[in-house]
């Protein structure tokens, strides 16, 4: 594998950040997977607009680079038609402390990946350890601390599932440690506000142009729905169970899948 | 300046650590910070625990490196008498994905910087931008999930000073962006118990054990402190100002210095 690291290609296996970089030393950055279908990266602008509004959170000024051209020059050097790159930015190396340089020189990464297999219905638990911060701008922005989230994910591999639900901290639904989560409950399409500590998904923006709506999701709720799914830049996902109990549809996923998924 | 990376030193100019390493991609680490005096690692065995303790939150097996052994290899390499040297362990490599490895190799780094010069008494502002997530066991693991601790330094710069106190979820006060928080209320010398979101600090257990209790404290109560000061690897700092109210009291800390600072 080609990666991109600051102004071109290098191979993989000695590409290499300083060890000095704020995002290896204070997960000081921001990332994006996603999706390339047919040798084109699907949702670009979205993805571009979300990382240059992460990079207003983090008082980061968004540098100058060619994201896009770096981007498909990643895919091409990869052969990549079907695939996923994940592009990290962030705040470079800096002296010892939590303060950033005033000047920042910010270090881009891009990484290709071929497209795992279709994954099938998942089984989601809820997690019990961690609680999503709601109370932190962060919650809305990709960035590079995903703790909360492995411990999560390790959560669910514990007790057997595919992934875990996220409550935030007024115990209200979150989404996954690596998707949205859209319910049908009464009938109705729901998803969780940004506000409850939700990741404004592109993926989730495109179900919600649907005709989706945002409101607050209590764990009580969702284990009544009618039917779950999750969505990620890599697509919509059903879910089979949620702690154990099986759940009755998938139609509404299956429907949204042939409309926006890939498109 | 040398640093050591995996197994033994480099120079810092030509070392690098992998693209794909999840300290770097998904902030999957811990770090410590040690105080070097009189080339002298101090506190070197409860940091040693506090490491063991976070890896065991992460699900991180503790590699059998020897740490102290790295320490002093990387302080002598510099010849560091007096000065700070930060560890910094992660997962390592790992596939696309959030999931751990089932076999990681962790990735050890040890850096060495020269000791700043003593700070004068800090002026404190409050962050009101983000919270502490005191609902995750990462608030008491010395993680590499800084941002939150960024953006509230941030916002004291924002303000002119020099840190800020973050609050928890429930609006109760942490700790800074740096340091734990000790305060002198109605006589007595407090600081938040760590299920308040709080960091248990080196320096803090030394202080605690010279007789300080622990009590949950509001914004409010805080404010009426006759005397505040901050602790860390790096020593006691005295509180100058609380949003700009001057702070009456600093002979707690001068008296506390003496008995355990650098000791």
């Amino acid at each position: 594998m080609k990666l991109w690291l600051g102004t071109g290609l290098v191979e993989e296996d000695v590409a290499g950040v300083s060890p000095l970089d704020r995002g290896f030393t204070l997960g000081d950055g921001l990332f994006e997977t996603l999706r390339v279908k047919g040798g084109r990266v699907l949702r670009l602008d979205a993805h571009l607009a979300r990382l240059a509004a992460g990079a207003r959170v983090l008082g980061l000024p968004l540098p100058a680079f060619d994201f896009a051209g770096a981007l498909r020059a990643t895919a091409q050097a990869n052969t990549l038609a079907e695939g996923v790159l994940r592009l990290t930015l962030t705040r470079g190396t800096g002296p010892r402390g939590v303060l950033p340089p005033a000047h920042p020189a910010p270090t881009l990464v891009i990484t290709a990946a071929p497209l795992a297999p279709p994954a099938p219905p998942a089984r989601l638990s809820v997690a019990e350890g961690t609680r999503r911060n709601d109370r932190s701008p962060l919650a809305r922005v990709k960035s590079l601390n995903y703790l909360d989230n492995i411990l999560a994910r390790q959560e669910a591999a514990g007790r057997g599932t595919d992934d875990a639900v996220l409550l935030n901290t007024r115990d209200r639904v979150a989404e996954t440690s690596i998707a949205n989560l859209f319910a049908v409950l009464g009938g109705e399409l729901v998803t969780p506000p940004v506000s409850d500590g939700v990741l404004p998904g592109v993926m989730r923006a495109a179900v919600l142009a649907e005709g989706a709506r945002e409101r607050s999701i209590t764990p009580a709720e969702l284990a009544t729905a009618s039917e779950i799914f999750l969505t990620s830049a890599l697509g919509l996902r059903s879910v089979r169970s949620l702690r154990g109990r099986e759940l009755p549809g998938f139609s509404v996923a299956e429907h949204l899948r042939t409309r926006i998924d890939g498109a």
